[in-house]
């Protein structure tokens, strides 16, 4: 599995943990939901900044999300 | 400080912790040392590609790498 499939299935994992919808993690963090989705499918190349943005908005810490 | 910066930081601290120079870090990871200096700056939105990859040369998980 390359690393954007394993963050994206990371960042899945936390989302589901919090029980939120792609929806509401597209609203809270202020990202496209479609973008959010390819991300999560390992289909984008996330950038440090929206990394950062998405780890804050899942009240975990970078390095947490990163944890993969 | 951004996350731009926070991050440009800690990727310098690693590198020197080796011992390393940009050029040795751009040489073994295979990333432009022109870049490589603009994200030690705090200039570039770097990529989750980048940033494995980075951690990978470095010897350190990605998620130390972003433990900042």
């Amino acid at each position: 599995m390359d690393v954007q499939q394993r963050f994206g299935e990371r960042l899945a994992t936390l989302r589901k943990e919090k029980g939120w919808s792609q929806e509401k993690l597209a609203l809270e963090s202020e990202i496209a939901r479609s973008y959010l989705g390819g991300v999560e499918r390992g289909q984008r190349n996330i950038s440090l900044i929206n990394i950062c943005k998405l780890a804050k908005t899942l009240g975990v810490t970078t390095s947490e999300l990163m944890d993969f």
